[in-house]
């Protein structure tokens, strides 16, 4: 890994990533809007007058141990795959009873309970995902994970989101936002 | 705990704090100034056109387990007691291969190894610590560690700080600047 990735998810009337839906899963939505740019680094959004822009950081494994890191590395694809024509924008954030807890209990209710780590390598390398933070930098949310795959896995990515939310995990969720998205083939 | 505490460290010709001594441990120092003003949550400085401004945000526990979070609690003491008329401010930043490390090799470098909570455990209630996150915001430090202690406990401080500084997770710091300060009896 070489230095945090800075990204800003900018929704508005253009962008190469058409908005399909967008839902509230938990707390409030965002406003609709037809299109989403991703821009990474500093570089400015080419529009102007966003609906809405999430930001976020990439940032060291919070929970992910040796052999899961391994594991991990060995099966994960890059983002920007051609037949990668369909992506997920899943803005959420954990209450604060979560982020109150030590990194013991929060580890065992992401891994030992919640099996976070083994269900998302179950759909690797089908399912492209890149997780940015925003809780430190004072975002709107805590979390930003961006999914990319092929219309042939868009069931299995269905599958893959309803395992995450039926975890004991999820019950700390207080907001959670699902945009669903697609594109051209490159 | 209640939410995220925001704080600006912001060095100039005015403030409560004296810097008495501001010293480069690794890689380059910071300007010299004679005060530091604490800012904590959005206010605004009262002086303009400071020497220097460091920002950090307090964040969820790294590596805290659960029976070490329990011993903290019990003894920690809170910040601006009257006779805590010392403080140090040491901002540190580790280097990309720390970051890349998995969760649980960080903690066995942190405690395992180096013993940075249970350390830290043997100087409380005499040394308040508060310790601010800046790098998931981009800050120029990852760290800022606040410590408030009274003259005569300033000898025990010179100690942990010399053990901490001769651990193996010590041996990831690529920045550490050490400023140390007054101020008169509250």
């Amino acid at each position: 890994m070489s230095g945090p990735i800075h990204v800003a998810f900018c929704a508005g009337r253009t962008g190469p990533w058409r908005i399909d839906r967008l839902q509230a899963v938990a707390g409030p939505a965002l406003p609709s809007a037809p299109a989403l740019e991703v821009v990474e680094g500093g570089t400015r959004p080419s529009q102007t007058g966003a609906a809405w822009t999430l930001r976020g950081v990439t940032s060291f494994a919070r929970y992910t141990r040796e052999s899961e890191q391994a594991a991990l590395a060995a099966v994960q694809p890059p983002l920007g795959r051609p037949a990668a024509t369909r992506a997920a924008l899943i803005p959420v954030s954990k209450s604060g009873a979560w982020w109150d807890l030590p990194q013991d209990r929060r580890r065992a209710l992401f891994e030992e309970r919640s099996r976070h780590i083994a269900t998302g390598l179950g759909y690797l390398p089908a399912i492209a995902r890149r997780l940015y933070h925003g809780r430190e930098a004072g975002e709107t949310f805590d979390f930003l994970t961006w999914f990319e795959f092929a219309p042939e896995h868009a069931a299995r990515f269905e599958e893959l989101v309803a395992i995450l939310r039926s975890t004991v995990e999820w019950s700390y969720v207080e907001r959670e936002v699902d945009i669903r998205l697609s594109r051209d083939e490159a």
